[in-house]
């Protein structure tokens, strides 16, 4: 992957150097074909045709290519598509190669793109993503008890460990004074509760070779569009149903992970995910993290990449960087921030939309 | 399939139309994923997440769905998609459904956003859809002696095979002169040369079920996306490689097709297609389009829809638009426009931008 953050260089061009990293690091200079993900590259960059145009610029015309969107969780669909398309034994090794390039417009622009996700209706009466992102942050921690200090500590942890992530845009780590005192952006959350704007690009070549890290499962959901609709405000029922196809298909339970990666694209999103993917039991998650489990060295790391919070989220790429940090963790490569226990099992739970299209994948050291 | 043209309908209950339509026809209530597709829904209607949108829509949640783009191929890249995502084994049923609301915009804003697909480079010197495909055909005209007359010829015979089709966007034939002395858009393009901008869903169910048509064969290659740096303008490179994929797959020869849909966003891509699918030798197909042999009566036809001419041609949807067109001839109820012969093999070719992206589908009557 390239390092998130606000870069000079071209969607075209992060997306290039991710593609080189992926395929150095397999070993490989040529595949069957390539799978693009990008949520809005026509209104961030005013390209459309991301596919074929990445495919040429990649110098890999005249290989098959398509792209795969599913709005914030678009890096792991394309993993998810590439997989299906390698287990149709059609193909041998498949590129998937998502980026987003979002600080060339302003951020009031950018944010407006973001917020389209929504639902028509919930738009219609001025809805964001913040604010409705507030709305489930108010329920969560009115429900369960959970308190300001809970958010604080996942701003905390996430950007220390992102000190240690040279890929991180954010390589600073902040106090609960900074997090409590920054500029509040939607009741409760304020400025560092909330993910940045980034450039960025991710990619792996996915193959049916045997290889020391194998897709062991994979799980995908849908959710009612408008939050109005939905019975409960304080999950994501569409990171359920995604966690029960993937850990069916792994066939292990939760308790067998052994590092996460969890969208959190607000704070209370991690707290939220910790429990969909069923590591806690639901309205007690604030308080492990507050326990320091989820931390570098605890019992159950979460986001030690820094998560979308302080690695960045380049919409159309978080989804694959989570699965990246994985396989590096996997395999005792993460540096820094590698943690220091024999791995099995990774997961990685993203977010589409606000909770409308979430993905969970689980892989497995075979090594 | 709605019909095709200007609709009132918003794009969600377009592709509701189809897909209750498509479902009815499978008689399934149910499916195990909805692959989406769209080649703009951002800019034509403002709406992303367009998958988890439509699912929705449809009464579909909690189960999964991707949205697939190629630009202009699109519709044939959700078909592809689902195959290889069925043939791995995970799927049952998956509902595959497109669309495109492209009439709200004005004209020019629209065209705009279909331009976006060329090369940035080409755009900035100010290429646009049907200037470049002006320049393709005047390739193709002046290499192999091609006159005014075959282009005219396609689009005289696609309104008249229209007129039989009642989800056709034009319903009425137009006459030698009429094409001739119409506007002219890009030179030697005149609008009876190009396809409309329209609204339109499409939407079939696919399963690994045994059934009476099946697909044979897929090919999908891609091509450079600058005109400029291909060897040749008067074939699409891309449909070659799609074209010798999807045959190989299905273990027969062109001459075995009985009926095709050729992506004719612009009359003398209705000749090259041909050639370019192996039907007729380069630089012959114009003559066979004159002797009539690809009119509905003829012992090829070809488009008898209506192509992306008449049946018209909202972008996303145009790709599964033809694949329907060759279900109903194969299965033998296309109506008025009905093929009188005994019809085993069918094919499709779409072109996603201007050729970079092409796909060929073989579909296959085994009842």
């Amino acid at each position: 992957m390239t390092k998130f953050g606000p870069s000079d260089r071209r969607l075209e061009e992060l997306m290039y150097d991710a593609a080189v990293s992926a395929m150095t690091d397999a070993g490989v200079d040529d595949v069957d074909g390539v799978v693009v993900g990008a949520m809005s590259p026509e209104s961030f960059t005013g390209d459309s045709n991301i596919s074929a145009f990445i495919t040429d610029y990649l110098g890999l015309v005249p290989k098959p290519t398509l792209r795969i969107e599913t709005a914030s969780s678009t890096g792991a669909a394309i993993f998810d598509g590439a997989f299906f398309a390698l287990a149709s034994g059609f193909f041998k090794n498949i590129l998937v190669l998502a980026g987003e390039k979002m600080t060339t417009l302003p951020t009031g622009a950018a944010t407006k793109i973001l917020s389209e996700v929504l639902s028509p209706q919930e738009r219609r009466q001025g809805g964001t993503m913040p604010a409705l992102a507030a709305l489930v942050a108010r329920a969560y921690m009115s429900a369960h008890g959970c308190g300001r200090e809970a958010l604080t500590r996942v701003a905390v942890k996430n950007h220390a460990n992102a000190v240690k992530n040279p890929y991180a845009h954010f390589q600073y780590a902040v106090d609960a004074q900074r997090v409590e005192t920054s500029k509040m952006i939607s009741d409760p959350l304020r400025l560092y509760d909330c993910s940045p704007l980034s450039d960025g690009a991710a990619a792996i070549v996915m193959t049916t070779d045997k290889m020391p890290i194998r897709v062991a499962g994979i799980g995908h959901g849908t959710d009612y569009i408008s939050l109005a609709q939905r019975d409960s405000l304080t999950s994501f029922s569409s990171t359920r149903v995604a966690t029960q196809k993937a850990f069916k298909m792994a066939g292990i339970k939760p308790s067998k992970i052994d590092v996460a990666e969890i969208h959190d694209a607000f704070t209370p999103f991690e707290i939220i995910g910790c429990e969909d993917v069923g590591f806690y039991e639901p309205g007690t998650a604030w308080k492990h993290v507050l326990d320091g489990e989820t931390e570098i060295a605890g019992p159950l790391p979460v986001n030690p990449s820094g998560g979308l919070k302080a690695r960045g989220h380049p919409v159309g790429a978080s989804g694959l960087a989570q699965i990246i940090e994985i396989v590096w963790q996997l395999r005792g490569n993460a540096g820094a921030r590698q943690i220091d226990k024999r791995l099995r099992y990774g997961l990685t739970q993203s977010v589409g939309g606000l909770g409308t299209s979430n993905i969970v994948t689980i892989l497995e050291n075979v090594a």
